[in-house]
């Protein structure tokens, strides 16, 4: 939930990265009718949750996610509709290499768009089936493309691989250990990769699939291998979907967002219990005037998180948890898993009548017994506050 | 759900078949202190649903399962509580090899064992956390070992494979389409797959996996390799045990257990419904005296069957329902998903008397209202029939 703004550690000393997204496959092996990159997991499309790992973090200027021709429109949409920022759709060609060529001429030839991005030093290439980069890998990929010119991350085999001969039958086994899985994210010096896309054959363009091999191939380029973690799996097969459907569950599980309205004793006590969550659980606090500004709350409520603790001085806190709940209802949450929402209403007057206070309890218990059939798990909390 | 009994195509042509399952793995890659083929998925055990893989083909006459020292008491109360039948375990050893070893020694070595087990033809080894093998792959290279005296399953490289030079950067990257992944069931002569471990050295028995490759090296067969079924994977990480939890739900969602008295019109009533049914999803009829003998349908509720249809001719259909939902509770099914339980009440009497029959759909749905609230969703369907 935390968007991640870049901590000065992570940060590569570059002056400028990009990003660019292959989303084009067909999504065969997936056995549906939708590309998987388009397959809705916990109701979000699986690309615009890549693009939301990218896009948290700050030092990636550009992101390019590069789609079939009829595959456009509807990244628009998405782009649209989740409020995407950063990114440029670009038309992809008839394979993964030519299609991240193309995103790759966004930063190179006037011709190819009508609106020529900055050119990188650095450029990314992630697949947007991998929704589960974090900041660290694309760092250090990142950097060690800096130094060494092209870098990717590397994950141990989980099966033996083995060549068969003519007729079928085994032909040797390679020993597991001295071989790697060859995964994303990958990073090159922007000249280099282009360079190896302008240079190799139509047979590397229609056939290949490795990046670092171009680089190797046609640039003399030997990449630095970096170990990643076990989160970098592409979604292949349907098992894949249903993985990271799980995946993003219990990490929305383990989110928690804290809205306030803009008064400041308010915030203050949001700071206050943001800073005491925080080690604990991710936590991100917003303060909001809700009846003006709905369009970020409604982004949040779109399936990034899944519990709220809305914090409020008004005198009937019901009506600010009812204003949430309609805006709930009103995004596109799958409420597949209970929402929770604990609505804390801070009492900062002096007179204390705690009669009127049990009056609202119970029409937030009544409100709440109305909620819990459409799951969605309404707390109220009352605290006096000087 | 419907037990396989080895169909007359699917039956390898062998006189005896045996299975080796090693499960004697630390699940150190999974993250948790659990190993994972004793991780529980949909409330059973890993190792469960892959012995039940196996022992629902009726021509393997021997379930081998090798387990590590510490692990013997947790298999045996499994075996009890799942009613796991022609299983023997096997104490494993410290490698994956030593403990495939072992497990070979009960068909030949007297000292090891003392209830000798009828050496096979063909022994079938497969891994204890591969729980979707079907009966058409487990036949496949049973007959391919019969005919080449070794068999594996094999299946495309998800990603691209490479070596690396010492210096940790890119050394070559393999030609995908050259290379597969060796994955399970494997399949062997016995006579070539026992002589391969007795003559190999306590290198390969310590740092090898690789069975087919001990088949080659020691005994110069050259396995047959035959492409299995995305099925095939091992759960390896935590995402595979999500992918396993399901992929087996959505099997059991697929699957209805028709249940009957003894009485011959009503089974006669049940055999029809399973032929109706049985083009569309997976059917099992039982008949059984529910008072008398319940083990075997307490075996069905414990997690195979989510479905239930229960015909019975009895005047007070309520009962039956009754002594069913108490059933399901007293197994341990996860009641995370609803359990469907439709109460059929077959009338065969001459006499029209609507009247009864309405007093006792209003019992039953007063019954159903009560049990919705377990997540037993019971419906009652009342038939006329002569």
């Amino acid at each position: 939930m935390e968007p991640s703004r870049g901590s000065p550690d992570a940060r590569p000393a570059v002056t400028l990265v990009a990003a660019v997204l292959p989303a084009g496959g067909s999504g065969e092996r997936l056995g549906g009718a939708t590309p998987k990159q388009f397959c809705a997991v916990q109701g979000r499309p699986l690309v615009s949750h890549t693009v939301r790992a990218m896009e948290r973090i700050s030092w990636i200027s550009n992101i390019i996610v590069v789609v079939s021709p009829e595959n456009i429109e509807t990244m628009k949409s998405i782009i649209e509709k989740y409020g995407h920022k950063r990114v440029t759709i670009v038309k992809g060609g008839i394979t993964r290499h030519r299609s991240i060529f193309n995103g790759l001429k966004v930063f190179a030839e006037n011709e190819f768009s009508n609106h020529l991005l900055q050119k990188p030093e650095v450029v990314i290439i992630h697949d947007a089936v991998r929704p589960f980069v974090e900041e660290d890998i694309l760092s250090k990929v990142v950097m060690a493309a800096k130094e060494h010119g092209a870098a990717g991350a590397i994950r141990p085999l989980v099966s033996t691989v083995i060549a068969s001969a003519a007729d079928g039958c085994l032909d040797h086994s390679l020993e597991r250990a001295r071989y790697r899985a060859s995964e994303m994210p990958q990073a090159f010096l922007f000249d280099i990769i282009y360079e190896a896309y302008q240079q190799c054959t139509d047979y590397d363009l229609d056939y290949g699939t490795e990046c670092l091999h171009l680089a190797l191939k046609y640039c003399k380029t030997n990449a630095k291998l970096v170990e990643g973690t076990a989160d970098l799996w592409k979604v292949t097969y349907k098992r894949d979907l249903y993985a990271a459907e799980s995946i993003i569950k219990d990490n929305l599980s383990q989110q928690v967002c804290v809205i306030t309205d803009v008064k400041e004793a308010v915030v203050q006590v949001g700071s206050l219990l943001q800073e005491s969550l925080k080690s604990q659980i991710k936590v991100e606090a917003i303060s909001i005037s809700l009846s003006k500004n709905d369009s970020h709350l409604l982004n949040i409520f779109s399936g990034w998180c899944y519990n709220f603790v809305s914090i409020n001085d008004k005198k009937y806190a019901i009506q600010e948890t009812q204003q949430l709940v309609d805006l709930l209802e009103k995004s596109n949450v799958p409420l597949l898993y209970p929402v929770v929402l604990i609505s804390v209403h801070l009492d900062t007057s002096e007179n204390i009548s705690f009669s009127i206070d049990m009056e609202e309890l119970a029409r937030i218990k009544k409100f709440a017994r109305e909620m819990k059939k459409k799951n969605i798990l309404v707390y109220g909390l009352f605290i006096k506050y000087k």
